[in-house]
C-alpha cells in the first residue's frame, strides 16, 4: 500500500478559514494535477468533516482520465473512503451517490442505527472503540485491493495518519493567500506532536500556477 | 520603509509545537540567510509572545557581516524591536542588553511603573489604547531612519502586521517536519480573514538545506 496525502494550504499554512468555508486556494493547473492525481489511485480518502463543509463528490472530472482507468479495466472512479467515527455522513452526501465504490469506516461509536443506515448506501467497516482505528481500517481497505491511496484531508485526519506512521507521501500546493487565525485548520491538526516529530524529505519543489508544490517523503523511522 | 517578515515553519505551518517550546525546523543554510538578512536590516521587530518563549539576542551572529556594517558606518547590529501591548517584556530579556538600541513598543494598558521601568533599559514608544496601533509605531521607527525592516514574528504579530497592511514581502522557509496540533502556534494568528485574504506573488522558489524557501511580495491592494 502507498498512501499519498495531498492538500493544498495558504502560504501560513491554513486549510480554510476560521468559519471552515471553502476557499480558492489553488488554481487550474493544481486543480488538473489533483484530478490527475485522482485518477490514478485507487481509493481517495477524507475525513468526516471535510465531507460535513465541503459535501465534495470525489469524483475524478477530466473525461480522458476516466476513459483511461476504463482502458484499464479499472472503475471509472477510486472507491471513495470517508473516515467518520461517529457515523455522522448525511445520507444525502454527494459521497454516497452511486458514481463510485464508497466506504464508511466508523468505530463502535457510531449507533447501531447510524450503521444500519449507512450500511445501506455504503460499505461499511467498523473497526476501534472511540476512534477509527486507522490501521485496522487501511488494512481491510488493503484486503479490497486498493493500493494507491490518496488522502485528501482535513488536518484532524492528516495528523492521526502521521501519527500511526500511515503517510509515505505528503504534496503540499501552497498558495498566494494569508487567512490566518489561530482557530482556523491547518493542515495538521489534532493533538499535536511535541517530540519525535516525523521527519520528511523534499523530494520535488516546482511552481504550479500561482504557488509552489512541495513533494515530501516520510523519512524511515 | 520596506517590511520583511522572515519566518520558519514546519511542512505544516508551525513555528513550533503546542508547548510553545523552539524547535529546531531550519538548518545551518537557512540560519546563515537569516542572519544576513538581519545584518541588511536596520531594524528586527519580534512580538513579546517570542521574547518570552524563545529570550532571543536578535543580533547578528556572523562576525565578518558585523564588520560590513561598521564599514558602511552602522552600529555593529540592527535595532531590536519589541511589541508589547501591556509592557511584559522581562528587565533580564536577552534584548534588553546594551548590544544594540532597543526600542519596546506599548499600548496605554501597560502599567506606568512597567513603563518607567522599561524606560530605564529601552527606547519606549507608546501608542494604542488596548493594542499596540502598528501603523504609528512603525511610522515613528522610520522617524527614527530605520527604514529596512524585517519582522521575525510571531504569528500573532504576522497576522496583525498582514491585518493593517504593513507587509512588503514574506520570505517562509519550510522545513521538513511535521508538528500539528490545533493550538500550535501557526506563521499568522490572530482573529484570522474569513474575507478579502491578503494576496501574494510568489517571487522566489529555491531548496535551501533540507527544506523549501518560499519568497512573496504581497500584491497591490
Amino acid at each position: 500500500m502507498h498512501v499519498v496525502v495531498n492538500a493544498a494550504m495558504s502560504a501560513d499554512g491554513k486549510l480554510s478559514s476560521r468559519r471552515r468555508e471553502q476557499i480558492a486556494i489553488s488554481g487550474d493547473e493544481d486543480f488538473a494535477r489533483m484530478d490527475r492525481l485522482r485518477a490514478d489511485s485507487d481509493a481517495v480518502v477524507v475525513g468526516v468533516g471535510t465531507v460535513l463543509a465541503d459535501d465534495p463528490h470525489l469524483t475524478v472530472k477530466e473525461e480522458s482520465l476516466i476513459a483511461d482507468r476504463r482502458d484499464r479495466g479499472e472503475p471509472a472512479h477510486p472507491a471513495r473512503v470517508v473516515v467518520d467515527s461517529t457515523g455522522r455522513t448525511p445520507l444525502d452526501a454527494a459521497v454516497l451517490d452511486d458514481a463510485a465504490t464508497t466506504y464508511v469506516c466508523t468505530s463502535e461509536r457510531a449507533t447501531i442505527d447510524d450503521r444500519m443506515d449507512l450500511s445501506n448506501r455504503a460499505e461499511l467497516i467498523t473497526a476501534g472503540d472511540d476512534r477509527v482505528d486507522l490501521l485496522r481500517t487501511f488494512a481491510t481497505l488493503q484486503g479490497q485491493g486498493l493500493d494507491r491511496i490518496m488522502v485528501e484531508g482535513g488536518g484532524e485526519l492528516i495528523f492521526s495518519l502521521f501519527e500511526v506512521g500511515l503517510v509515505d507521501e505528503l504534496r503540499v500546493f501552497v498558495g498566494p493567500k494569508v487567512i490566518g487565525g489561530r482557530d482556523a485548520p491547518t493542515l495538521a491538526d489534532g493533538e499535536g506532536f511535541v517530540a519525535e516529530f516525523p521527519t520528511l524529505e523534499l523530494e520535488g519543489l516546482e511552481r504550479v500556477g500561482e504557488g509552489a508544490l512541495l513533494t515530501w517523503r516520510t523519512a524511515e523511522r
